[in-house]
């Protein structure tokens, strides 16, 4: 379990964030490029400004050793890291904060707490490291229930076995990004699964919401990187096989496990695939005049088979907002990687797709070990690094700042990144009164299509009103998703935030299905409330 | 629909098979390798020697155009492919036959004939091309049934729609492979999904059936292929959307279509991924004196982040049965295939994995087209395509001769193929007097571990025994399966012979979901009872 301290009003560490450089060029940067001003000069609750029920609720005597009340416990807990989340500790709003926190050192622990809750009519949320950017593990889940408990998983944070011959894992669902990789490193592996939340969330968060990591092409969601898993729900314990691959039924994890977002069970370990730590590297940055362009070289590499461990897009917005750009063009960043065999054919052949497509060079791969450090791509990587603590920046000054992420085929792609984009600026100006800026960059690439994400920024209402401003431009941003034909999330997760437009995704038939599924392994419905079954 | 007729007592078309000299050399093979002699000299029984019973329910009228009671259609529907299938039909064994063949043309159809099946208390069982090789179509459902529908897929086979710039396609479920590819050939785009049966299935039984294709790394399995599917059930449609990659709550896709085996529904349509065709090829062979030397260079290749199309090992028994070898040594096949660039490269530093390991060049690959024809690897080549077609030469002269194909991690792998090669070969001597034959290769490889595919082949009892002999050395094997860690199937499926080990291997609480999956999506019941939910 880490011994630092977690922010309770933003993201990460609470002696992590943006210097006061950094923040003044932020606000600079929205002032001068996008006329977008900050509304107030406002300042997140001290502790001891916030408010917090007395815990409706008291651990068994048998719990009693693994459970808080501690106020910083409970405020940390009350939300994740959402825009929505950001303005309510602004505004002081926790009264929902959870009751207790429990932090089970094993499996029996979690059967327990499962068994309290059901004694006590209370609600169990399960809690990686609180990073969930859609309400996953706000623990606002009504009144239908006496109490609320938030498990976190932290110490459960161990590498529990190393497989070196067929390089696998068996990891608990509490480690940490960079306390599992330090438990793979002296066996020379690495997960390399990296999910910007990298530092603050869980193997188990990563399997629960269907991660995506940092890597772009082939393997980019966590679910291909797992073996089997072991989830632990109310009616019993669910353990898959560790097994390469299989044909034998629907897939247990992939229904379970992935994306049930703790509303079946929490995902206590899982054994994972891995890979040699990569010695071989190479990354070229190209310029391109033209956001589709750029995008058409993005769907050349990917169609060609190459697999790299990067094709990424970032719009002329996007760059300007973290300062690695002047607007005036899209850069495109592509890396190879490999722990076995040099990547030069790899890249010089995603060069001419590149180059084929109107790119320029703007960092060149060739003898160039610094090239992600370099030119724009270098720029943009070292704010990229940054942006979750821009939030904190952000709010207080009454600037709503947020983003989306979905997926869509290539043939649709254009069509609908000009849809989406309008039905953003025009909510936006409709809600706020400002255009505010909206920007495109692809996470991921498959052959099939992009995963393209977006962010908008816009002046909000200094008086309280930002939440209902912040909601009904996400409601026009995630119809128009919907209508449109991509997916409510591509690997943000579902959470509270998008549970509407998840369930107006999935077939209906499904969602009866899943709903059947709830009532077998959680027939009290104490998991998670409000997020996947409603 | 195909034109062609499909024989009744084994694999393909009335006029494919086995020529008067490739039946002798495979008859010569098993006696002077393996001492395994014919124990009689038996036919198939003529079409005018089998007896079936009255059709017990008659079509409505609505769907009399689309069945058929033709006595031809009916033996066809009666059975798959498995080697007990094969015995019943030397048998006799028709009893069980379907009532009806219904040929649906499009969605309504398959409703209506769920409403018939409904009101008349009938079984149906999805029927794709019928080359199930573990009882997924045999239509023995027992007596609860008033009658049994057999539905036979072959009318819906179009390609309705291509997408050339995502490069995906629109198939309906019953389209075979040779009619799909045939249909993308003219727009330059293949689905490059090669499983063994692949003249004799179709899309929609591939996903159903979690199918594998011939190539052994990265995309395996055609649930990775999928973008999307629509499964008619009887509670009505679920259609997923077309999205390039999600993490909006667990895959509908992968819970509903892929792996139900039409326990839930039938797959009618779905949008796959494709390729481009390739031009750029390369083929290499290896020998090894020893088989684990040659499986230590499989692992290599698989951790190289090469992806090859083919890392394959075959061992000397396999190839001696198949007249590819001498029964010394072990084969590696490796090739690498791209419609965009040479694969030179790629293919140089898996040669060198394989010689690290004690590989020895049979076929080299170097400006060398027609690698894939020559030297032991076009010899098993050549045996593979015929495989299929030995069956019904063994099983009238007496011969058992089946196999079973699993996964298992590296780690596992060397002491797991002892005990599995060993308790086959013990059940073998138990059940029949004679030691019989055991083989092993690898249909695929993952970097944490093989597919192994198992043969084993033993003279039968020629009085009628062979059912229940196959079945002793089955059930010894497949126990011997789940005992030691692997899967009852890694691409076969799971149909009505791996029904009990299935259920061994899901997790318990996972099974009373699917209990749960399945009387929402067909409460009565009707859809291939016995298989997947029992």
């Amino acid at each position: 379990m880490s011994e630092k301290t977690l922010k309770y009003y933003g993201w990460g560490y609470a002696d992590a964030g943006l210097d006061a450089d950094q923040t003044k060029a932020l606000i600079a940067t929205f002032r001068d490029g996008f006329g977008i001003e900050p509304s107030r000069d406002g300042a997140f609750p001290a502790m001891d400004e916030i408010e917090l029920p007395a815990p409706k609720i008291v651990a068994p005597a048998n719990l009693g050793g693994i459970c808080s009340t501690d106020k910083h416990d409970r405020v940390v807990h009350a939300f994740g890291q959402s825009q929505p989340d950001s303005i309510r500790i602004y505004d002081r709003d926790f009264a929902h904060a959870p009751d207790v926190i429990a932090y089970p050192e094993n499996e029996q622990h979690i059967a327990e707490i499962y068994e309290w809750a059901d004694k006590a009519g209370a609600a169990v949320i399960p809690w990686g490291a609180g990073s969930s950017v859609v309400g996953g593990v706000t623990s606002d889940v009504g009144a239908r229930y006496n109490g609320t408990i938030s498990v976190d998983m932290g110490r459960m944070d161990k590498v529990v076995e190393v497989d070196d011959v067929s390089r696998a894992a068996r990891i608990q669902g509490g480690a940490r990004g960079p306390a599992l990789e330090a438990q793979l490193k002296p066996h020379g592996l690495t997960l390399r699964h990296f999910p910007q939340s990298f530092e603050h969330s869980t193997f188990g968060g990563w399997i629960a919401t269907r991660s995506g990591g940092h890597f772009a092409t082939l393997y980019t969601h966590i679910d291909d990187l797992v073996e089997s898993t072991t989830t632990v729900t109310p009616a019993g314990n669910i353990v898959s096989r560790r097994l390469p691959g299989s044909g034998a039924g629907p897939s247990p994890d992939r229904f379970i496990a992935m994306g049930s977002e703790g509303a079946l069970g929490i995902v206590t370990e899982g054994w994972a695939r891995l890979q040699g730590r990569p010695t071989f590297k190479a990354t070229a940055g190209f310029r391109f005049a033209d956001f589709f362009d750029a995008a058409r070289a993005v769907r050349a590499v990917s169609q060609a088979g190459l697999f790299p461990a990067n094709v990424r897009i970032v719009d002329g917005v996007e760059l300007q907002v973290n300062g690695a750009g002047d607007g005036s063009f899209t850069l495109m960043v592509v890396s190879f990687e490999s722990a076995d065999h040099p990547v030069d054919p790899w890249m010089a052949r995603a060069e001419e797709c590149c180059l084929d497509n109107g790119g320029v060079v703007d960092v060149d791969w060739r003898d160039n070990p610094d090239a992600h450090l370099q030119g724009a791509v270098g720029a943009w990587r070292t704010a990229f690094i940054r942006m979750p603590y821009n939030r904190e920046q952000l709010t207080p000054r009454g600037i709503i700042s947020d983003t989306f992420e979905t997926s869509i085929t290539w043939d649709r792609f254009e069509e609908f990144y000009q849809v989406i984009k309008s039905a953003t600026q025009a909510a936006m100006k409709d809600v706020t009164g400002h255009a505010g800026a909206v920007s495109c960059r692809f996470s991921h690439a498959y052959p099939d299509g992009p995963a393209p994400y977006f962010a908008f920024h816009c002046p909000g209402d200094p008086n309280g009103g930002m939440l209902e401003q912040w909601q009904a431009i996400k409601n026009a941003a995630s119809d128009a998703l919907i209508a449109n034909g991509g997916t409510i999330t591509h690997h943000h997760a579902v959470g509270r935030d998008h549970q509407k437009w998840y369930e107006q995704q999935r077939p209906a038939l499904f969602g009866d299905v899943l709903t059947d599924a709830k009532k077998r392994l959680d027939p009290k419905g104490m998991l998670n409330p409000g997020v996947i079954v409603s």
